[in-house]
């Protein structure tokens, strides 16, 4: 029987895995289709570098890292069980974490949560990050930043001891990554054409919206797994809420994106639509497992609310991020954190004491962190290509490629 | 034991709802992909309205008038159980549905579906069609005419009562769509250049043959839950065989269009071949639990033949149907539907009659629905953009935008 | 309770098969990605052929050429069990396969993986085949080459009699249509241009490089129920290590070709990047079923530095493959299939030799069918489009279309 269970929640969350990694398909069409063509294979090269690469470091200590076992007494700050990866006795029996998987699921689903915060950055510094500099930098953080600030929580460090909650990562994994993408975008600068010599921002325009837009679709579809799977069983009553949460605030989060930028700037405006989804969907992650639906609708709907006018503030603070990283998954994911002590099972005012007490926490360390490990990068073989390489476009200049070879010689 | 078989049922059924989910995606690439470039923001923004609002509306009381738990000695006909959702007393337990899903899922899995049927609207009216007017009539479709034709007989209504069967919805779901498509491009009219002045129609090409073959592949995809999901449980033997008919009429109705266009026009037409494979599978869904795989390939065969035919149906009466919508959902749906008392267990003449029946009053309903709703509509905000924006292109007259933006530039 | 694991089992079954399914859209992305825009088409309506027909052959008699029930005493060569589908007594219980999968999951899953013996063919074909030879030699080559293969070793026959060991078909699959591809782009010959007057290599550019990183991304997807679904039930140990092994032995195929491609030829070429990724997959897939993590990091970076060595190697025999098929599934196939003897449970010499044998064994029958099968489809209706349709390309000369229509007149 205990076996029987096993297989099923098993199952659930091998799927739940799978729907995580094909997220990294999401924010590729994303990232390329709000970008500019000429850079087009960089961005997918980095992609490709993120879920590779971020794999093999998290297998080599990163998950260790995250989940080292702390003792007891310890202050739950920082432990590392070692390199590599080897099953403990009885991984893969029901008593390893109360049947809900075996520990390979274990590894693989939070291996494609680790690959996802370093995703988050590419989209944000597309166009202008020297390729070398990107990877040493996502490699660094994958492998470090990530996983020492999960184990303050997931890890049953210091912040879970004190009741701070985040199911599935509006904090953990968004904001983990929207602090390095602010961070990152403060250092490099924008990109050129993005501000006018009176600091006027230019829609520098994305070049395939299609794709963008099967992002965001593909995106949606894997935070059934994202959030879904974060039940860590297949627990009925718990995993269909969490998907039915985590829907209707994806919905919520776009209509509202749609319609409030409609009535401010009198535009249907298929981006806002697109970044309230995500950021609806990111609003919900941290108690899609306790909100009625009622309430993820309202989460969703002041997410959209707050795209619109986070886009427009990263303008005014003259940042440059071309897809909305930081408005989606830093902004949202600090509101779907806070959420947890306003609305829900636990809403109480204690609760988003506590909530602010890990937001800021984290914050402080991520900020911290992403200007060191940046300065390290920088001196080590700079951040940024040249104005040449940049105007030119990194798919030239770093791959000696095109991503439409074809699209020329199509005029007879 | 029971807690176990509903927990593998509900994951079978969150899978499920996870591939309809994704047909959005499906029908979005192949709209576009079947249309100019020039309406591609336009036709995203309504597929991402019509997932997010439609899920909405559903929640707030499409769901309620589905299945409002009809009385027993009512006739039936229409009854509406509250706005919102709330699950029942019991609503995740095995008692609920015979174990075969959670209350949650419940909601979800019908409300993928709900949007569905509004979508397949959105490729017939694409290139010229308002987008608030469309916005406003998908609304009142998805909240209004789909639910209550629905409640007919997946809600236990008076169709149920007399022996109509539709186990997935080639009426309920695909004729509902098809319906409401052919009425608005009647009332539409066709695109400017689709006909010349004696009546002779041109081909207005699609601009992305790949995205629309993707779309094609990825609804194929998403009736793996459509058909399977329909089940309602994750029964092994009914699931697998569903899975075997759905992909075997698939096939069968792809090849069959292809081979018999080639005859035809002598000509390997990769758009025949697409809405071949589309045809085998509205044709499939109505008996997809109870056909043999050679039932299934027969079905399939015969579909494809109806989708060359119909398409050229369509253009002889001259309407304009973008993406072949109306053969595809509306004349392989009532095929579908009419298959079930042709072949498989329930074939026999009665049957035959009853399934003539309910397509008849379904046909009558939204036939009548539609024109009233797309009156109102009119007189609300019109129809049809103007001839200026037609030819400008709707992403640019209702968007301020281009789908890629950067092509132009591409050409040194 | 033999039913609820039955049930369960089943439903992981499913979900495989749905994953190998949408591999076909992998292939198609990644085919059409890497060749030319003007015989996109023509890439696309082979695959819908292969996918369509493949599965209808399979079910016509392919599936009962591969799986005909070896007598006890008989050579295990061949034997066909009858055209047509009809499951066996008992095939819906738990008694058919131990209670891994019904009968019709069986056929589907089985299915899935035939056509993708055709579609490697597809792409290193690809831009000068005509298209009735190409669906002559698939319809053939799937019919009867690859079920009489796969019933050498899945079937019982005398292969598996020997002990030769192929978990999901590195040989079985990959190499099985590595071998057609071979042959084929040898007796076809190189597209116009790929190799100037002194035989030097021209590349002749990919038009869609998102389009093929996509591809690869959903490959890899696939690869979850290519691989998973191959250890035919939902033990929850040995999936989820294959699911790790596949995983990171792909991440590590990946980085090593990008490194090892970088070091070589000073490029970051995401090209390369993809084959390794796609490269590693195939190395694992003959032993992923007991391979350590470490281990399997290994096999992939093997991989990766065999395909950038391979892809050159096919340049150097002035051979033309598109797509790097061969060195992709045939190349790494092969290795994969060795590796089985030198990593893992099963490594000595003798699982080697054996390994060996199946290999040179199952080489020599594909390279005579392939060779017999193309001469005859040579005689009735040659290979090798015309010059003048080649250049034009096969999509206006084939089927009369564009595949992007549109964007000549994007520009104003």
């Amino acid at each position: 029987m205990e076996s029987t269970i096993l297989t099923i929640n098993n199952v659930w969350m091998m799927i739940c895995t799978a729907l995580v990694f094909i997220m990294h398909l999401g924010f590729s069409f994303l990232e390329i289709g709000l970008t500019r063509q000429k850079n087009t294979i960089n961005i997918l090269f980095k992609n490709f570098f993120v879920i590779t690469a971020g794999l093999l470091i998290y297998a080599l200590g990163g998950f260790n890292l995250m989940y080292p076992g702390f003792e007891e007494d310890s202050l739950g700050i920082i432990k590392f069980a070692g390199f590599g990866i080897t099953p403990p006795e009885g991984g893969m029996d029901y008593s390893y974490a109360d049947g809900g998987y075996t520990w390979w699921t274990d590894f693989l689903f939070q291996g494609m949560f680790a690959a996802t915060a370093a995703t988050i950055v590419s989209g944000a510094v597309a166009e202008r990050i020297k390729l070398s500099s990107f990877m040493l930098f996502a490699a660094l953080y994958v492998g470090l930043v990530y996983p020492i600030v999960g184990s303050w929580k997931w890890g049953g460090g210091f912040l879970d001891s004190i009741g701070f909650y985040d199911f599935a990562g509006s904090t953990l994994v968004h904001s983990v990554g929207g602090w390095a993408a602010l961070i990152s975008i403060y250092m490099l600068g924008s990109r050129i054409g993005k501000f006018d010599k009176d600091g006027n921002p230019n829609a520098l325009l994305g070049h395939n919206i299609p794709l963008a837009s099967a992002g965001v679709l593909l995106l949606w579809l894997g935070w059934f797994g994202f959030n879904g799977g974060s039940v860590l069983s297949a627990d009925p009553a718990i995993t269909s809420l969490t998907l039915v949460t985590t829907c209707l605030a994806a919905a919520a989060g776009g209509v509202s994106s749609a319609l409030f930028s409609n009535f401010l700037y009198k535009n249907f405006d298929i981006t806002m639509f697109m970044n309230g989804i995500l950021g609806g969907l990111v609003g919900i992650t941290a108690g899609a497992d306790q909100m009625s639906p009622m309430e993820s609708i309202i989460i969703g709907l002041i997410s959209g609310v707050i795209i619109v006018y986070g886009i427009s503030l990263i303008d005014k603070l003259k940042l440059d991020d071309p897809v909305g990283a930081v408005a989606v998954h830093l902004i949202c994911g600090i509101w779907g954190t806070l959420t947890v002590g306003i609305f829900g099972d636990m809403a109480s005012l204690s609760q988003i004491l506590i909530q602010l007490f890990g937001i800021l926490i984290i914050g402080v360390f991520c900020i911290l962190s992403s200007f060191i490990l940046l300065i390290i990068v920088k001196s080590i073989c700079g951040l940024r290509v040249s104005n040449e390489e940049e105007l030119r476009g990194l798919d030239v200049s770093e791959h000696t490629m095109e991503a439409y070879a074809d699209f020329r010689t199509n005029q007879h």
